[in-house]
């Protein structure tokens, strides 16, 4: 028994034995692969043989899941409804918006052939040529915008609002889990309105939408900013985003919203008639969130010991272990278990039902507990007879250290439930906004700049590889060469203007120009 | 007022003003164009500049919606979990299983290219060839099948019970919106056991829950049985479907369910070490539903002025119509239908909240009426002035004449709101089970049998199409060569061998052979 609290080590340990942690390497030690090794101990994914796309597990397709009801329920609770379009985009129709088929024309899976048959080998090889190529949809506006072009006669069609959830394609050299895949799964929200105001008031909207999501659900703090001209969506007049921090300091774009002006409309063709009966062209917006979430959502919250996930979003909110060992209180602690399990699935938590998993695997105690552990669920309880005698839970919790577990009456244990699980939630918020904080810095020299971006070994522990600054919030003015330069010299974006509180006038950090705003400048995703 | 409940006239109409139904042609008249025109009325779906891709409309999309909230349920009841696997299968997977790949690859869309860069004529064309063509998927035996064989190692590691919703592609020449296009939404669960036997109980226990969603959700009653050799899935060992019939007395496949005994094992090499320590394949099953029956729940129910919804499914379950055109009471009135609309949206209906759409546009009130009517919703309400004095609504139902419009007290339709829907959803199956028993007959000769699906007129009115006689339960020797022959003479197939009451050894219809069953013998979508 004395071991079975120690960490069950991933098969990636190199170590040798002297980590403690259930996940090597740890953060410090190399923190893009403790990500895939977070994702395998978890079970959310994995690789296919198909390139660059995924096969997301079923306990990371939970979490998607729980992504789903709850944006889907913000979208239809500010009056939009669901539909869907034709994954392929003809040729001509991607074509329609200049700018957006260039941004999108350098990673396109394409479908030629309609058909397969023997050829002289003998093999199976494309046939049936299409008379167009079609290109599968790495976002929808073209496609869409047909539609709408159908749809909106009149004023009284407007505003349209619309949302779908579907895979999308960017053929991607190099990709990564979540972040950046092949195909991934997202929602794309498409609107048209009668005025460009009307426009803009909905993509600022969405753009609340998602921030409340990222830091109310996923408790990942983000700033809602706009898009430099050098990042803005291909097609778009303006692009507004959300950027959260991650535990390396890196940003990750969790989240965007387009103001499209007339640009597609125009393309597409979407016009009404105003109500002095002239005819207008509409005015559109897009916005869309993806996968790339549940990236967010596992680097700024996991730990060494695996996925840490915000209750709010968990695939399962309790997981109840019973403690089996002893042939003649086995069966009747695993009754006890089952009807406590029962009894909180009848709870419900921020509107969905509480999920419970009983584990009465017949595997080692240790391995059991840290496999949960490594999931990331909220709460764990272990029962054994003595706890059921005094009708009493040995109660963890995940956002503490594995080993800090008290006994809890079993009637306090569910009155305090839903109290427990809203405390991790926003325990979890304080601590990635107060990370957030910490590696946040005003600068207002380029040297200063440079400095923050140049990694550099922690102060406390020299074994540790070196790490940059974080966010640096510094003057720019705007100027797309520079900000081009400053990419290629130290892998540097500014990652948005921020919408509140960015208003500073000053010399440029960079250029030494005028400026009025400060901006975020980060290394990302 | 006098023509306010005049239906309003498809555009479609070429009767010249004699048709008193909202729906032109009517279903006697012409049934194919028939079901495209209720589709167009209730703004279901349309056609997409994509060939053979359909766009699911809002009011399409929320069925859809809600046949997958059910179904969802249903299926994490039994076990299963989600996941997502990719749209993309290799060429060589694909192979991997010879009737299968000889089944599909006659309708398979291949990407081949994986950017877009100028030709020599300045146009983009597809650059960038993929070493290995890739299928869009069409089902995803194979691709799922990789995972499971990494996934499954030990027979603790079965039964693997997998679902996922996706969109698939399957190359049709002729489509027709819902129940035949080029890609559709669908889910398609897959699973692995450890037996033959364990797998055989999984198939047919999902075949159970597609019948009960089909007659206890869609209102369409079903015949479960087993496909013919002819009719198998490609690489199946045996398919079982349920089978319903269409107002045209033409039978619809509404699901299938598939044992796939150790085809696609063997092919994907999905193994497990048994409890003996044996290698062994594992037996794997495969079951989908798609959005065809969507198509199905149309033509089951609608009638000639539209569609007609079960409550179960309906995107809406009540629209009230405020009488405004009294300037004096307007707002009174329209500030009463708010407050009776919050009050049923707090009410539920079969576990999901009661839906209401509130429909105060400035257009004709009977233009507003039959707008609805063609949407199927279940309930319509009417409040004018002297309603609202007496706290009474005007309720029609959609399962009714349109005429036919009773006053009732608020409180009393408050409290009879569920009952009502109840009864109108238990009315729809009854009818669509009566029209079933009516047209399905017990046929012993090859003669009685070209009779019956040999086009007549309707006994009562001469001026109608001719149509054939419905569902032919008749004894067959499952002779594959008189199945094929009786597809090209008659244009009917072999539907299935019903599970239940089939059993009535006699001479085959049309061998004479010694038969023991009765199978459904109907023209078919």
């Amino acid at each position: 028994m004395s071991n079975q609290n120690q960490p069950q080590k991933s098969q990636a340990s190199t170590s040798g034995g002297a980590s403690q942690t259930a996940i090597t390497p740890t953060r410090a030690e190399n923190y893009a692969e403790w990500y895939q090794q977070v994702i395998k101990a978890a079970d959310l994914a994995e690789t296919s043989a198909v390139r660059g796309c995924m096969v997301i597990k079923p306990w990371g397709y939970a979490i998607w899941e729980n992504m789903q009801a709850v944006l889907d329920k913000m979208f239809k609770d500010t009056g939009h409804r669901n539909a869907y379009f034709p994954l392929f985009i003809p040729l001509s129709f991607f074509q329609k918006e200049a700018e957006h088929v260039e941004g999108f024309a350098k990673e396109c899976a394409v479908v030629t052939h309609h058909r397969l048959a023997p050829g002289p080998d003998g093999k199976l090889m494309p046939v049936g040529e299409l008379e167009e190529p079609l290109i599968v949809r790495p976002t929808s506006e073209t496609i869409i915008g047909a539609s709408f072009a159908k749809w909106v006669q009149s004023y009284r069609d407007l505003p349209l609002l619309i949302n779908q959830w579907a895979n999308v394609v960017r053929w991607e050299m190099r990709t990564r889990l979540f972040l950046r895949t092949a195909e991934f799964l997202w929602q794309e929200g498409h609107t048209a309105h009668a005025t460009a105001e009307e426009a803009v008031v909905e993509t600022m909207k969405m753009l609340d939408v998602y921030a409340d999501f990222a830091e109310n659900f996923m408790a990942c703090p983000v700033i809602k900013g706009k898009k430099t001209d050098g990042e803005r969506f291909p097609g778009a007049v303006d692009t507004y985003c959300i950027e959260a921090m991650m535990q390396d300091r890196k940003a990750l774009q969790a989240g965007t919203s387009h103001f499209l002006g007339q640009n597609f409309a125009k393309g597409s063709d979407i016009k009404f008639l105003d109500q002095s009966g002239t005819l207008q062209y509409a005015w559109t917006t897009s916005w869309g969130v993806s996968t790339r979430l549940i990236g967010s959502l596992i680097m700024t919250h996991s730990d060494d010991d695996g996925l840490v996930c915000p209750p709010r979003l968990a695939p399962a909110h309790v997981v109840i272990l019973p403690v089996l060992h002893k042939p003649e209180s086995a069966a009747a602690v695993l009754e006890y278990c089952k009807k406590l399990a029962t009894e909180l699935r009848g709870m419900t938590y921020c509107g969905r039902p509480v999920v419970v998993e009983l584990d009465d695997r017949d595997i080692r105690g240790g391995d059991k507990m840290w496999s949960w552990v490594k999931k990331g669920v909220p709460i764990r309880i272990e029962v054994g007879p003595r706890d059921m005698e005094q009708d009493s839970v040995f109660m963890a919790r995940r956002d503490k250290p594995h080993k800090e577990k008290a006994s809890v009456k079993r009637a306090e244990f569910i009155a305090t439930l839903t109290t427990i699980l809203d405390d991790i939630q926003s325990g979890l918020f304080a601590k990635a906004k107060a990370h957030r904080a910490e590696h946040t810095k005003q600068i207002d020299s380029l040297k200063d700049l440079t400095d923050f971006f140049t990694p550099k070994k922690p102060a406390k522990d020299n074994d540790q590889p070196e790490i940059h600054g974080g966010f640096a919030m510094a003057r720019f003015s705007m100027d797309t060469a520079a900000e081009a330069k400053l990419k290629d010299d130290l892998g540097v974006t500014v990652r948005c203007i921020p919408l509140e509180g960015s208003d500073d006038p000053g010399p440029c950090v960079i250029t030494g120009k005028p400026a009025t705003k400060r901006v975020v400048f980060a290394k990302a995703y």
